[in-house]
């Protein structure tokens, strides 16, 4: 499946979950479509590979896509995430995801001894030099970097030496992994500055 | 010029900023790509684009590449951002943009009595319902919004309604935003989950 695909399918399941809340049963591709910016026939096809019961005529069944997405996107048993860096994103980013039920932070890291040893929103904070054990012990295989740029390399060499074969970056650095480990960057300098160039030329 | 295209240049224009730290004065393009993780063509292609003085078998200029890169991507005139939402993830987001001299949040905003008013890392929190004037006022044409859910769409057509252009948007939806209005989305949830999904099926 293509990146761009799993990308849709974690919009529409959380548009749709959105709907459940909502009491609503039935949605039309093109709702979707509209609530998620891209085409009505994109979500079809999406859906189609996906075998959602339902017709584009009559609509598809919100718990049926939920389901269908399920499927998909969680693993059978819950899988540990690891957060690196408890400065002020790490500690946004740890109350953010702290209700996943599928992807769950189950260990945090940071050098500075105040934060060593404490629960934040939950979650303990390890030193980093135990950082193998850890996520050996717990069977963690993803990992979010929210450390600063010079930290960033050496963290990713002890991730994935530990095991972790998928990273989400927040550092503003391309970190350099082994073959076979997924990086995802979220890079909000490159992000801002391209929206800037956007606005400024009226693109 | 393509948004790929230009978030190259940014990553690259870091690359060489940090090159000019450590005194280095030419870069070839197999450096700058493997550091960017991308191929060495690609590279040469975009510099070529930039007319960056220097040859592939010479290497290119650091300083020449840095400058280059700044004309296209910088303002004649450093831009004004407004930040709506000084949440946990508001607060990382204006302590780690406060330095930049081209993209400079001017304005935060937020609807809590015990935030609005004061100023935090230097920058001054307004009340949301003054958004309109403050955007105006400053010549605001960027805004970052980093509010919950269920606030962003009347977030979204408050800034659009007081001229804003351009949305970094940290709110886990879809924002809709009239004809000419760049979104930037950075979800975490989406990225999350497409990265466990990879790492499950070992892709």
């Amino acid at each position: 499946m293509q990146e761009k695909t799993l990308e849709r399918l974690s919009i529409y399941r959380r548009l749709a979950r959105r709907l459940q809340e909502e009491n609503v049963e039935r949605v039309f591709s093109h709702d979707l479509a509209r609530m998620a910016r891209i085409t009505a026939s994109l979500v079809r096809r999406d859906l189609m590979d996906l075998r959602v019961q339902g017709r584009p005529q009559h609509g598809y069944p919100v718990a049926g896509l939920v389901a269908a997405i399920d499927e998909v996107l969680d693993a059978p048993t819950p899988q540990n995430v690891a957060l690196v860096g408890l400065g002020q994103l790490g500690r946004a980013l740890l109350s953010y995801y702290i209700d996943r039920p599928h992807l769950r932070i189950t260990a945090a890291f940071d050098v500075d001894p105040l934060k060593v040893g404490r629960l934040v929103h939950g979650v303990r904070c390890h030193d980093l030099a135990e950082l193998a054990p850890v996520v050996r012990d717990q069977g963690i295989t993803l990992a979010i970097v929210a450390v600063p740029a010079a930290q960033a390399h050496s963290v990713a060499r002890v991730l994935c030496a530990a095991g972790v074969r998928g990273i989400l970056n927040f550092a503003p650095v391309r970190l350099h992994v082994p073959e076979g480990v997924f990086v995802e960057d979220l890079d909000f300098t490159v992000s801002l500055e391209k929206l800037a160039f956007l606005v400024r030329e009226g693109l």
